[in-house]
């Protein structure tokens, strides 16, 4: 076979033993697509108890342990992926500093500048490359987790020094044995492309939802079409995700907001203007053309 | 039979002969809807010459009329139903203002203020009712036109007279007969609940997919997930349409506007604050689960 072949069969698992921290809709589908991919790895998961216990009934992890802490001192982990919320991620990375050997971590967190530099300052036992799979479900939870989550869709990496190189060609594979697209972005740039196409929309679905509903109430939203709906689903995410994720990145999510305003404001200022109304409708009809047929998910 | 099957049955047409100025999607929808559900009922369509051939050879209509002025002088029609977009409905209206004998319009309009000021000025010979189904599609045109569009959505009536009563039970006889669900506002209380339910939703989803496209580009669009994409679906909608739909509906749209500029500015001064974010994010997600709960749409 030639050495494509070889690339795209991935016949050998990069990685023999590897934990998960945190068995949400996002871990959970992580474990489901690596046990698909090759049956023999052996999964820690950490998460609480009775995740773990579920887990592990279900053959999604190998085996539960405590905490991220507990995975410092273990002798066979050869990866460690974090995929609790953005500021956990960050906490349980500290508490793997005192590795008793070399350890690769990466996340699937939403923001990448905050954990980034985190791991600068933690010892040089941990290799620390940021990830960023973008994919996502309507639910979440490990009960909504699915082993094609990951098929097609980009994951981004964020390796912060030229010495990961290594490190970083592992985890390429890896994902792509997984059915992912990686790519590499530096941090800042990442969180500055993800305010505008993942924390915007959902600030932008929120704050529709609200003003709607206070102003018009139940009656008003039964009147409402699929127009509304669409426009809204993102409102349900749980806050719980959100807060984490507007706090790491408040600085770009700022910059998104304003432009959204304006571009709000210059349309405000010209409802009676049908030519100008025109030309920035139709600019913005350009731009999801573009959308469309850039990305699989229309 | 009792008078309720008898009335869930609407064995009789209550129009004989029905105009339908305007063949595009609603119009057409309108047309297949009226020909499943009465086979023997008349449907004259005003069009395009080319439009009118395509809905004639296809029998959604049965004949064609050149405007909307040579239905004034038609002997036959019954009912007049304007889905042309706003505007152009309310010079259709002014075209019918000298039909030779009494005549029964209605229009499937978005906005309702314009054209129910237009129709007081008329002879009294023209008795009007403005009209609006809440129902869409992803795709404009009479090549996406379906029977069922009007089934179990609204369908807004704003009489604007005491005088009406006996049309207006015609008329919402004849949307119950065709699936839909008829509902009565003033044309002020419509136009403020639509600024915000349908019209806000248009310029938020713009707004967001030219932000976002300005600042990040098609490589940033691809990494986008299913959330953007839900958030600016109808960025697609064509401007021909909602240039009309803005102009006549100004006032109102500048205040939902305003009230979500304002949702805005609130979380943009919270996203270091997580209690205070969490209280934000969770009021939308509480009006969400209103809005799927009180409709059909999701």
């Amino acid at each position: 076979v030639s050495a494509a072949d070889a690339e795209s069969d991935f016949p050998l698992a990069p990685f023999r033993t590897i934990a998960i921290v945190g068995l949400g809709l996002i871990g959970g589908s992580l474990a489901l697509a690596i046990r698909e991919r090759w049956r023999d790895v052996t999964i820690v998961g950490v998460d609480r108890g009775d995740v773990l216990a579920d887990a592990v009934a279900r053959q999604i992890i190998t085996r539960g342990a405590p905490s991220a802490a507990a995975l410092a001192t273990a002798a066979d982990i050869d990866l460690v992926v974090l995929a609790a919320p953005v500021l956990q991620n960050i906490a349980c990375l500290r508490d793997l500093a005192s590795a008793s050997r070399p350890l690769l971590v990466t996340d699937v967190g939403s923001t990448k500048q905050g954990i980034v530099t985190a791991a600068r300052d933690l010892g040089s036992r941990i290799t620390f490359i940021g990830g960023h799979p973008i994919a996502g479900a309507a639910h979440a939870g490990l009960a909504h987790a699915r082993a094609d989550l990951f098929r097609h869709r980009p994951w981004i990496f964020t390796p912060s020094s030229k010495g990961d190189e290594a490190a970083l060609q592992q985890l390429r594979t890896f994902v792509s044995a997984l059915g992912a697209e990686p790519a590499v972005l530096t941090a800042d740039e990442h969180d500055r492309v993800m305010a505008y196409v993942s924390h915007l929309p959902q600030l932008v679905s929120s704050a529709l939802m609200r003003s709607v509903g206070n102003a018009v109430g139940a009656p008003g939203l039964a009147l409402s079409g699929p127009g509304l709906a669409d426009t809204t689903r993102l409102a349900s995410s749980p806050a719980s995700i959100w807060t984490d994720i507007l706090q790491s990145n408040a600085a770009h999510v700022r910059e998104a907001l304003d432009a959204l305003m304006a571009d709000l404001q210059a349309i405000r200022d010209q409802l009676d203007a049908p030519p100008a109304a025109t030309a920035w409708l139709d600019e913005a009809a350009r731009w999801r053309a573009h959308l469309r047929n850039g990305t699989r998910i229309d």
